[in-house]
């Protein structure tokens, strides 16, 4: 695919070079408008106004729509106004929607003055609902029915109205504007068209509200396997469709920002390669000093057994592995948590179910570690330590330190996000990161502890 | 959603109860297949076999599909050779083969035993592809005309053949077995009964062949907003059809198997809760045990290191800062492009680049890093360390440390998940547990290195 796309753009380079316009178009149009889009971002933007013109109306609309903002707001400041509400106005509303939402004000001005009144009018509806609602990734334009029509004259009425409409695939039926039912283009297509539009449709319909959020929408959506979902109001009036290919996007999106935030970075909507350094570094910084204030304490508790240390130094040499192992333990406990419960696999009231999972699962692991890690420590330790008792008392010091630590991680683990998710707030802010500070800090104290108590230091 | 299943679980099991069958058939046939499905997990098993045979015939069969393998078992080992082979020929060739692949050999036997000799020829074909291979999420139940057909004809076509097809949305023109194009529901619908398919079909399709691996087929579903993508043998023969319902559940499949390799898991198929504790500990613990025998070698180098600390024993307060920090940045930096690379937003010719960015990061990152902690050691090492020199000479010590850490972990974290998928592997295994090793013992390195020079150890 890529491969595909760096020979073509030297084709198009050269032909565009050669003014060969007529060619290019050819080209262009047997391209999809997405390959379009990836092929333009390849080349030298000067050229962008010149060949976007190249494109025939609907190829123009849907390869705008896949383009990145920066080029959107460039072609747009290129635009006669002519030219910008031919654009505007073959666009989806949904898409006009993403569009304002990504431009600075100015140009919104403009866009909204070179669409259609009804345009503008649905741009600012849709513009009200709050950013990843049900309400904001819906599209108004979708084929409604009557309960009372025949198939023939439902198809004929999809004929009529189809081509504008984001989907002709799953249709409403209502009365006033009250949502009574769903029929199939496939239901159509295989019935009768004498058949009642009432008798067809399926009227146990599973619809959100405009305030519903949108992973919950995509999540309906994937559960059912449905095209399209349809959004009503406090009034139960249909106002809109979510579509699957919408649905998938937000799927996606989701997933990157929960692995983003679960690795303590505040998401970005743009791809990584066209994130400014800044940008990445305003995403990060935050969080990372943030950490290390909180690791400090795990500094502070290691200054208060300086003493001990100093009696023992060989007890240093174990503190990365007990803090990583029980960093390891709790984000393996922590991510799982997480993810059931974006998934929504795992609620609040699974709770006490998962934390005697984790406990046993811990019991288990930390047997296994402890063991192996025993038997390193007599095998190597002794070189290191002379002294077999000393070896032995450090040995059983560390293992029993482990077996804490990674009951503890696990428990911590699973128990914060659930904790995090019930106060309101993202659970994946509770994963690696939060978890391993957490962590550091209790594995040490029970270190130290059970050190001055076996080592009597 | 689950409060409502809550309720209804208590209405149906009193009506079960009192054997009032008819009424609980009536309230089954109103739901969804999904939530049939979930409800039925919710009650007794000992009452599947009885409600499922309430189910009419379609929804049985969805419902079947939606259900967890262990229910699915159940009921086929209480089926008779009339009831099985009854839901099995109502099922989706590709949903047929998911059963297959989940059930123990002796139910397969029976399954292919009771499948039409169609069906199970057709089963048979689909298990022969790889796992995660397109071939093996495909179905080979797809609409497909003739381009010389009239749209009148393809339109009786769909009529005649749809009902058994998994889409009639997107129909496939074929010649001989080939490829020729595809027409969707929507050109046929808003276009004239006398116009040729030939005429109205797009014949620069998007296909992909039958090993093309799952997640890139789901990325180009996404891509280009298909409903279906057609998939191809060697020969270019169109031998199945992949589905938009299917990609949403790669995707999401993906994203969570990316996100548990990435904590240090074996990716786990079932969802946590029907998950066993000793499958999630066999899944978690050869990397705990992996990653804290790499973690020994960070002691090793402590203790070598242990004359110098014995003398500035200050010096071990600051390491689980310095791990923590360097962990944490390294982990940014590696989840960003493992996320990148399977979102195919980076490729490996970006390394360069990708370097570039991040060594440009991770020195704003370290320099703010350092001021801060700084500040703080100035601030409070004092109060601890008493000599003011000592003091200036530890926090330099500690402040260049962390400059050093944080551009190696971010280097690091890009550079690794690249060359890991370069090399054949899943670039998430790269993630913070590995990263957070090689970081650790880096740090400490450079800690060590830094300290007997400034201190003079």
């Amino acid at each position: 695919m890529a491969e595909v796309t760096m020979t073509l753009q030297k084709t198009v380079e050269k032909l565009f070079a050669e003014q060969k316009y007529a060619t290019v178009r050819d080209i262009l149009t047997t391209m999809n408008a997405a390959d379009v889009a990836a092929l333009f971002q390849l080349l030298d933007t000067d050229r962008l106004p010149v060949l976007f013109r190249l494109l025939p109306k609907e190829l123009a609309a849907e390869t705008f729509v896949e383009m990145e903002p920066e080029e959107q707001e460039m072609l747009i400041r290129g635009f006669s106004d002519t030219e910008l509400s031919a654009v505007i106005n073959e666009l989806y509303v949904d898409d006009a929607v993403d569009l304002v939402e990504e431009m600075p004000a100015n140009v919104v001005r403009r866009i909204l003055a070179q669409a259609d009144p009804d345009m503008r009018q649905q741009i600012n509806e849709l513009l009200q609902y709050p950013e990843d609602s049900a309400g904001s990734i819906m599209t108004t334009e979708y084929v409604s029915l009557r309960p009372e029509m025949r198939v023939e004259e439902a198809i004929a009425r999809i004929r009529a109205t189809g081509v504008d409409k984001e989907t002709i695939y799953t249709c409403y039926v209502t009365e006033g504007r009250f949502l009574r039912g769903i029929v199939t283009a496939k239901a159509l297509l295989l019935s009768d068209g004498q058949t009642k539009i009432s008798d067809l449709m399926e009227d146990h319909v599973i619809s959100v509200r405009t305030t519903t959020d949108q992973e919950e929408v995509a999540l309906l959506l994937r559960k059912y396997g449905f095209l399209a979902l349809p959004v009503v109001d406090n009034e139960e009036r249909l106002v809109g469709i979510v579509t699957v290919d919408d649905a998938m996007d937000v799927i996606q999106e989701e997933a990157t920002e929960d692995i983003e935030i679960m690795a303590a970075m505040t998401p970005s909507e743009k791809p990584y390669l066209r994130t400014s350094v800044w940008d990445i570094f305003l995403h990060r910084i935050p969080w990372l000093l943030l950490l290390m204030i909180s690791a400090t304490f795990t500094g502070i508790i290691i200054t208060n057994f300086e003493t001990a240390l100093a009696a023992q130094v060989a007890l240093v040499g174990f503190i990365p592995m007990l803090m990583d192992t029980g960093g390891n333990s709790g984000s393996q406990a922590s991510v799982t948590v997480i993810r059931g419960l974006s998934l929504q696999e795992i609620s609040f009231r699974d709770l006490p179910r998962v934390l005697w999972k984790e406990a046993r699962v811990s019991v288990l692991c930390g047997v296994v570690l402890a063991a192996a890690c025993f038997a390193k420590i007599m095998l190597v330790g002794r070189l290191l330590m002379g002294n077999a008792d000393i070896t032995l008392l450090v040995a059983l010091t560390v293992c029993l330190t482990l077996c804490l630590t990674v009951l503890a991680a696990k428990c911590i683990g699973c128990v914060l996000p659930m904790l995090a998710q019930r106060a309101g707030f993202d659970p994946a802010v509770m994963a690696n990161p939060a978890i391993t500070t957490v962590v550091d800090a209790l594995s040490l104290l029970a270190y130290f502890t059970v050190a001055t108590a076996l080592l009597g230091l």
